[in-house]
């Protein structure tokens, strides 16, 4: 079909005069026959005016279809369900997947509307909504859809398969079938490869794997996404507290997670939101100044702190040249011990042992620390023609670094232990801090030492 | 069965009392009921001598899916494969999937030891495995596998699910059958859920789906990881110049090459390889002195420009308790950017108007700059009574932040036009850049208005 070699922006062009011009039949033929990635990409091109016609000539299950695709993504799908009426919109939500519908409810801000629109909406997927919509964000529970596909134990493969192809058009995904027992606990799973290899008249409890691997509705997505990882799987069942299945979550559920985790730890060590999308620099800024002000009033610490010194850096005014690397330097070593680990902590390769890794750290610090200290002595000695004032600027250097170092991988460390996420701002906010005790450590060396450097 | 409710500790030494005792079948029952990844995870921290027993109790075959699972992210890969004998070791390499023994093998130091062990190996595995390893690493070619399913146009749906079936066992994803014509150029592909779902004698060429998501071998591997995110497939075909089907890439290659982006774009914020797991102090540090000490000379830049200034802080030593203020400012501002920058290069959400996102970060710097630089005018002339002082402060901080966020979005796309990977160490660099720029500013400004500042 010609549609599929053009390029986007002609199927822009050629689209939106069908909706212009009224030509129902020509925009569907040729809108639905796209992929719904593509049919989305171009949903957010259209106008308002387009959008009203858009309507009007799909079915609710059709733009459930694309708007599976926009999810939460895109930060104008409340206005989007605004210009439907309430019954189209219902119905929208009601086709599309459970998992996604909740995701769309929950950020629509108009508490009135989610109801308004729960009640116009078809009974069971009211009801699966409903069951999904209290988990909490970040949880195997929230990201989890109730659109799986189960048999008990006693079933034939055969009778597994004819449920399965009964039930494939609905289901998330048909390649695993979960195996439940009366009291709808988890007791196995079939993938459809076995269903597909093994002979017919077997029972499902004579193929179904035992060894089952599952999370609690209530686990951090983080933790699901490193098991659907290390265990190569397609689809991972999701228990209450009793073992019974609540659901499942699929894998592109978990390349969604993974990216949003990604951006997350990314958009923290950065002190900025990379996943955010500005379409002014007013609104670039306005996110990105509360960290800058925050961090500013910090850094102040570090000038009244410099600015106790002044008649220190008067009689010896070259030391101020070398605030800058010090602090500069302090801040690099900082960075990178605390980039350790916080990763560590999200990927959760940690072993949890606090003293073993603050050891780390603190050797670690000590190696970088004195050879960078020496590194730094030599070359300003002889800079300077100074070599008292070389040796204060290295030890300051090598003690700045290993204070740094540690406070790198502190930090993190104690803000999970507070409950914080140890990603926030933490980049910026090491380099701020480690400014201050840089610059005390290097003063207060210098003061001690301060005839020898002057000679 | 017991094992699965024993800890990962507790299978542990058991499974290792078991080996040392010389006790196969026990092992072997034990071991093998065991996931595969769990069986990688247990295998990792058995001793040699352990090892030795464990490939006399193993086929290759069954040591091969342990294998799998380790890839190439184990650094000792080399050397189990030294333990065994040569014969073994590459029945071993021939039953892994052929990506993943590609991995393996492109790991191999000992060139000669990878000639012996395709010589070894089954021609048709050493075959597969020579058509992938010439890839370059990163590339489509080098993440996907020849273990697809394959059927042609005119076969009956029927017909196709027989040829599914009898592939089912070796092919690495059966979810998708991809069709091709008599040149094996890719024209379709049916999913396992069509297959199941339609009439048996219809035609593959009724129901395929000509709507075909490809890559060429040659594209790189994020490029290939949106793809498959953004059209949630579970395998993507691969095809070569004039559209022959050369292999598929599955979905839990892309987990690992998403993994893999985000500790790389992470690592060059923090300079810092965060995904490198490091046993000593020393080789964490080792691998973290080049970039400290590349910017340490770097950051010497600073020193000796702050060191023209002398004679200007000599009369004025109130400036350098504002210096580093300025500079961890800007540098925060600048990381902003260029986080932003390079987050958009590397997810390819670009439009790459090289001008246009040049004027945004101009105009979000002018923004930024101007409220913190109107802030710190204010608060430093009250603190130090000093007003004249707070405007050259406030001046000097928004053309810092304007320059530095220029920096940030420009230095990224850079590097990009130069070929390098922009996200490498991209963090430190910036802010020790920005150091210099913002006192270049800084000092110019106030030497200018010295007069009014000394009062």
């Amino acid at each position: 079909m010609e549609i599929f070699h053009r390029s986007f922006e002609e199927n822009q062009e050629v689209l939106k005069q069908h909706l212009q011009n009224n030509r129902m039949t020509r925009f569907r033929t040729e809108y639905l026959a796209l992929h719904y990635y593509d049919q989305a990409k171009l949903f957010e091109v259209f106008d308002e005016d387009e959008r009203a016609k858009l309507y009007q000539y799909l079915s609710p299950s059709e733009l459930a279809n694309i708007f599976d695709q926009l999810e939460s993504q895109d930060e104008h799908i409340e206005s989007y369900f605004d210009e439907m009426s309430n019954p189209y919109a219902a119905a929208v939500l009601g086709e599309m997947y459970a998992d996604n519908a909740v995701d769309v409810l929950n950020n629509i801000k108009d508490r009135e509307k989610v109801n308004i629109y729960m009640h116009l909406m078809k009974s069971d997927s009211a009801r699966e909504i409903s069951q999904l919509i209290n988990y909490l964000d970040d949880t195997a529970g929230s990201i989890m859809t109730t659109e799986f596909i189960s048999v008990e134990a006693n079933y034939t493969l055969k009778e597994a398969y004819q449920h399965l192809k009964s039930e494939a058009i609905q289901a998330e995904t048909i390649y695993y079938v979960y195996v439940v027992d009366s009291e709808k606990r988890l007791v196995g799973v079939i993938s459809l490869r076995d269903l597909i290899i093994n002979d017919d008249n077997k029972l499902v409890s004579d193929v179904m794997n035992t060894r089952i691997i599952s999370v609690q509705v209530n686990d951090n997505q983080e933790e699901v996404a490193k098991m659907v990882q290390d265990y190569d799987l397609l689809a991972l069942p999701v228990v209450g507290f009793d073992r019974e299945l609540l659901g499942i979550i699929t894998v592109d559920d978990i390349l969604d997670v993974m990216q949003e985790e990604a951006d997350s730890d990314y958009s923290g060590l950065a002190a900025v939101n990379v996943s955010q999308e500005h379409e002014t620099p007013l609104s670039a800024s306005k996110s990105r100044l509360p960290w800058l002000i925050t961090l500013l009033f910090l850094g102040m610490g570090t000038s009244s702190l410099i600015s106790q010194y002044e008649s220190l850096i008067e009689s010896a005014s070259v030391l101020s040249a070398f605030v800058t690397l010090i602090t500069g330097t302090a801040g690099n070593a900082g960075t990178q011990s605390l980039a350790v680990a916080v990763r560590k902590i999200t990927n959760k390769t940690e072993d949890d042992d606090f003293f073993k890794s603050l050891v780390f750290e603190l050797l670690t610090g000590i190696i970088t620390g004195v050879i960078v200290g020496v590194t730094i002595a030599i070359v300003a000695g002889i800079w300077q023609q100074n070599f008292p004032l070389g040796i204060v600027i290295g030890i300051s250097m090598a003690a700045a670094i290993i204070v740094a170092n540690l406070a790198g991988a502190l930090i993190p460390k104690i803000m999970t232990r507070l409950g914080f996420d140890p990603a926030v701002a933490s980049g910026p906010f090491i380099s701020t801090l480690s400014d201050l005790t840089s610059v005390f450590i290097y003063f207060s060396i210098a003061s001690t030492f301060i005839d020898l450097i002057i000679k």
